[in-house]
Formats: C-alpha cells, structure tokens, sequence
C-alpha cells in the first residue's frame, strides 16, 4: 500500500463528466486521506506503509497553536534526515529519497509509480535489447549476470534500489544478449547520456561500493535533458553558478537537427569534466515557455543555446539567425570554448555595449554583426 | 497576442521558492485576466486577438440573477457554432477548434502554442528528413512544390490550418528530399500512424477539396496512440461501442516489445477499415493508471490488450501470463479476429461462467486455461 501525503494544491480538480467511460480523472471526493505525521506516529507509519510520500512543510498560517505545534513537530522529524522545509520525501525500504522535481500531481504520482517497479529490469532478447538501446537520453547501467542467485547480481540489484528511479539499471541472463553488448560474465557497462560506447565498470566482478562510487563518479553528463522529474535537482547541480542551455523541441525538424549536432559536440567532449550542456525540449514544459522567452528574450520557436546565470538568470545567447543555417559541430565547439574560458560571458556586457561583443545577449537588441550562423554548413 | 480564458480551476498554484533562477513556474498573481465574452463583446473581441482561448461554460452557481445574464449570454454565442456547454474553444483565423483534450494547464497551453506554429513545416535537408521520418506516431503530410509561390503549394498550407495541430504538415522546396522521400513534383504523400510506407494522394495537383477528402477519409489510424492532447475525442470514436484497448510502456523493455508486434498487426492489416487499436502508454497518464487497474482489473505493470465497452467500461482481457513470452503477431490477429467477430466480447461473461472461455476478463478471476501466451515464440 501507497500513503501520500498531498500538498492541499495537489489535490486534483474535478473534470467535466464524459459521455463515455473509460477516461475518468479521479476527483476530490472530500475524503482527507492526508495523515499528520509527527513525533508520536511516524516509526509506526513507517513500519505500516511499503512506501510513504512525505511534504515537510512549513507551520500552517492560520492557527498560532496549531502553528507552534507542528514546528516542533517537524524538528522531532530530523532524525529522519529531513533538511529542506517544504521538501516532499519518499520513504521506501530504509531509504529516503527527495523528490526534487516540478510540483504537479502528473510529475509526482509518474515519481511514485516509477519507484514502484522492479529496480532492475531484465533484458532477454533482442527486442528488448533494441528497447533498452533507444533509452538514451538515461544514464542506464548493465550487467551480465549467472542468474537471479548470483551474489554479483544480487550487489548490482541492491545497487539499483539506491538509484532508483534517477539511474536506469539493468541485467540480462542471456548469452546472446550479452554478447551483441560484448559483456563477458558478471561485467556492467555503464552508459552516459547520448553516448554511442559506453565504459565498463572496472575490476569485475563488482561489489556494491564500487559501483555506487562509479555512478557517482559519471553522474554529471556531458549532455543531460531537464526532465520534470528532477528538473530542480539538474538545475542546482550548476557549473560555478552557470549552465549551458540549449533550447531545441526534438519533435521540430529544425529542432532535432540541433540537437543531432549537440549530440556529436557532447561526444566529442565527453572527456571535459567542466562541460555540462542542459537541454531543455521546451515541448515539455509548455507552462515554462513564455517565462523562458521573457526572461531569456529569445523565441523559443527556433532552437537556441546560451550560457544562464543561476543566481540572476541573466544570460548570452549564440545569435542564429532565423533565414541562415544552423551553427556546425564546429562552431558550436568554438563558442562552448569561449564559454568556458569566460570569453563569453553574461557580465561583460552589462556596463558597456562595445561592438566587439560577438554575441546576442538579452541586455541589448541584437545585433547582426555575429560571426557565428554563417552558411559554411550548406551543402 | 493570446487572449486566454481560464477554468478557474486551472489557475496555477503557487510553487515553493527555489534558490536558483530560471525556472519559475508561473504562480497566480491576483490580476484576473478572464474576459466575460458576451453578445456585446464578442465580434470586439474576435477581431482584437489573434487568437481566443474560450470556456462555454455553464451557469455559474452562486448568483441566480448572475445565472440568468450568463446563460443569455451563452445562446448568444450559439451562432458562433459552440454546441457543447463545458467545452473550450479556440478561435483562430475564422476558424473555430474544440480542445478535447485533458482538462490541465501543461495540456491547454501545449495546445495553445501548437496552434501558434506553423500550420506547414518545411523540411530542407536529410536532417530533418530524418525527424519527419521518426515522427511515426503522428498522421503526417508531405507534399514537394516548386516554391513558397506555388499555387499548389498554397492550397496544401490552407488544408494544413484547417487540420492543425491534430494533423501534421510538412512540405519541401528541395530536390534531393524530395527524390528520397520518391516524391514527384505536387505530389503529396499521406503517412498513417506507424505504417512504413504512405500512401499518394491521387490527381496530383491536389485542391484543396481534395486533400480535405482524402484526409477525413484516412483519418482513422489501425492503430493510433492516445495522446492528451485529444484523448476525449479519440476516446468518443468508438467502433460500434467498443474500443481494442492496448496498454504499453514504449520505455519499458516489455511494453516496447509488444508494441513492435502490435504495429506488426496493424500493418498486416492496415486495410481493414473495422480495426482501429488505442494504444495508451501509460507512462504518459500517471493520474489515470490507478483508476484503469481499478475498473479493468489489470495489471499495468505489463503490457495488457482488451476490449473495452465504451458504455460501462465492462471489459475482456487477452490473458497473457506473467511467466510467458508475449504472444506472436499471428495469436494476436486470431485474437483481435474473435473480437472483431464478436466472439469475445464483453457481455457473454456476464450471466454465466462457462469454461469454455478462452479468455481472461474482468468480471471473475483469471483462468490459467487459455490457449494464448504460449511459448511458441521463443527462441
């Protein structure tokens, strides 16, 4: 059994009644199904409910007593390690795993449900495997593994639990699969984000700590799509207070085009700890588009990337323009580097508006006089 | 500009404050930007904004004068062709879009932007090329023109307004996409849903009559996903009663393969204008996954198909056990035969319980006895 316990804004509204049955979204019945966890029942809780979806809130505004009550309440909590007010925890067998992600019913139930499957899926043929292939936008791990029995395996499953559901894990039994993925017995390979070759974990076979430390190790990839899931999460996980951005829809020609490109400079910079591009499929997040552009002042329409202050959201962007083709690998890989040796930078223009600024920012109109979004990308 | 008007119920909830900038969500913030349209204002209105995001809604309940004055109101509207109270309207270009799709501001507002793209999207080198060919879960157009100027080329952007952003239209100017793609000059080719080969729109040049025809004569995909964007109205066409019913993870090794022998079927038997499967990823429908495993009795961690009667949501299950290889193409076509013969069907459980039932559904427990999910595919 599921206990959540719902942000009061959670709570669903109530849709239009259908003709046709089959689609209904559930609605408030009036039922308070939100328990008050505190000092006197929450080992009890915890022992009752497979998996407990907690909010650690801030004392209720209306009632001063009441008020009083639950803040004492919650510092009776912190022996759980509860450290950020108005956080949701989900406790699951002994762990306890923050949900940092966007703060609507669709994202936190899919978050719930997700940590309700297996934390290792298994990979038996090749359909699967050609499944498990298209998954790339995860961090995703795989094992080859003796069997269900297998002390190795059993390390790499309780492995899994401490990811899930962020990393992907998982094992195949089979000898086929495992060598159209050349994995020899008890080896797990381990795949960034967009990556074609993934690298083995070394000294097989593996214990539990080494492979924690591996994925802890490569967790920040080269290339990482902001999903609402953990979308808070990936953005405080920031580069000296900055992140590149790039905006591109992949259901776009144009977008996708981008983001093919993007893939091939993320490959080609795999090796760079200090490049972290995040990409953001503004499709996902229609709720965020006209705040972006606002702030950002670039149209969304068109991919773009650019370089985000965290602390300000100030930001430059890669002047493309709209009737030219889009930047080369090439390119691209010369305007990163510029970012990341602070030649291009969200500061520099904030004072003065010299013309030897080579870059769009969102202080000043455009200018045309941009170097980049040149044609030398036809064919 | 877009002029929005809002379900209150939509109004946004305020998010806990982050740190970080650069990725608020839009919380309300008191200015009420909903417009009464009335028989006064509404040709004002019409005319002032691009777009018009409108509820036809009921009275509301709190002021009987108020009621009264609304409900007026609303038959004024009738001319404009609103026929469902409850319902929300777009109106854009003279035209006049019903949004039938899950009532959430992500959904409302995804729809909104679609609606400001594009009603064409060109396609100009093997790139894109590439993204129009993996968009295989949307209806889709293409035709090759001469030129922004072609006649032909203008008849075939005026069908795409009236079909967007249900339909998907693309178009090239370029010679070698359009060789590749065996694409003659006005030509226009129609892809189904999942379908590896289109079909050409005879006649060519095409009016815009035409096109029109051929698409709502095509418009019923063997087999199509339900999306959010229009879920009640795919949901409301029925065939006689019944929807086949799919459930499949595309992320889910399982789910992925038994969408690959789903689309097998499909292909198999793209003719058959009385098939037409709903495959819902439930992934992309957290809200409803508990209420589907509730009314159907299944289980949603693996792939399941059924019937499903519209009516009452009574329902049959292929019964395919957990230990098994999923069924082949060919037991799925003899199963999907029995349903489209009525031999299964959702009514025969209902008075008896004869053993002589092959298959599993939702009015008694499962019987191991069927003869589907045997191990005739492995290998």
């Amino acid at each position: 059994s599921i206990w959540t316990l719902f942000l009061r804004g959670l709570l669903l509204p109530s849709y239009p009644p259908k003709m046709k049955e089959g689609l209904e979204f559930p609605s408030f019945d009036g039922r308070d199904r939100v328990l008050n966890v505190n000092e006197r029942n929450y080992k009890k809780a915890l022992k009752k409910y497979d998996m407990m979806c907690l909010l650690y809130h801030e004392p209720l505004p209306s009632d001063k007593e009441l008020q009083q009550h639950i803040l004492t309440e919650s510092c009776d909590l912190c022996p759980l390690g509860l450290e950020e007010e108005g956080s949701i925890y989900v406790f699951k067998d002994e762990r306890v795993i923050e949900f940092d992600g966007e703060l609507s019913a669709d994202t936190l139930v899919e978050f719930l449900l997700d940590l309700l499957e297996d934390p290792v899926e298994l990979i038996s043929n090749p359909m699967e495997q050609r499944a498990f292939e298209r998954m790339d936008e995860d961090i995703r791990l795989i094992g080859y593994f003796k069997g269900e029995d297998s002390e190795h395996y059993k390390a790499f499953q309780s492995t899994a639990e401490k990811f899930q559901p962020y990393v992907k894990f998982f094992a195949t039994f089979d000898k086929g699969v495992a060598k159209q993925l050349t994995l020899k017995m008890n080896e797990i390979d381990f795949y960034e984000p967009f990556m074609d070759e993934p690298v083995t974990i070394p000294g097989k076979p593996n214990t539990e700590e080494e492979i924690v430390d591996f994925v802890n190790q490569h967790r920040r990839p080269t290339l990482r799509k902001l999903r609402a899931e953990d979308m808070f999460e990936t953005w405080e996980d920031d580069m000296d207070g900055i992140h590149i951005v790039a905006f591109a829809e992949e259901e776009d020609p144009d977008g996708y085009e981008f983001l093919e490109i993007l893939k091939e400079v993320a490959r080609d910079n795999t090796k760079n700890p200090d490049l972290s591009i995040v990409w953001i499929d503004p499709d996902e997040f229609p709720l965020l588009t006209t705040y972006w552009e606002k702030t950002f002042k670039v149209d969304l329409f068109r991919p773009q990337i650019g370089v985000v202050n965290v602390t300000d959201a100030d930001s430059v962007w890669l002047n493309m323009r709209n009737d030219e083709a889009l930047p080369s690998a090439e390119e691209l890989e010369d305007w990163i580097e510029d970012v990341l040796s602070g030649k291009v930078n969200t500061e520099d223009d904030d004072d003065d508006d010299d013309d030897d600024d080579d870059y769009d920012d969102n202080d000043d109109d455009s200018s045309d006089e941009d170097h980049y979004g040149d044609d030398d990308d036809d064919d």
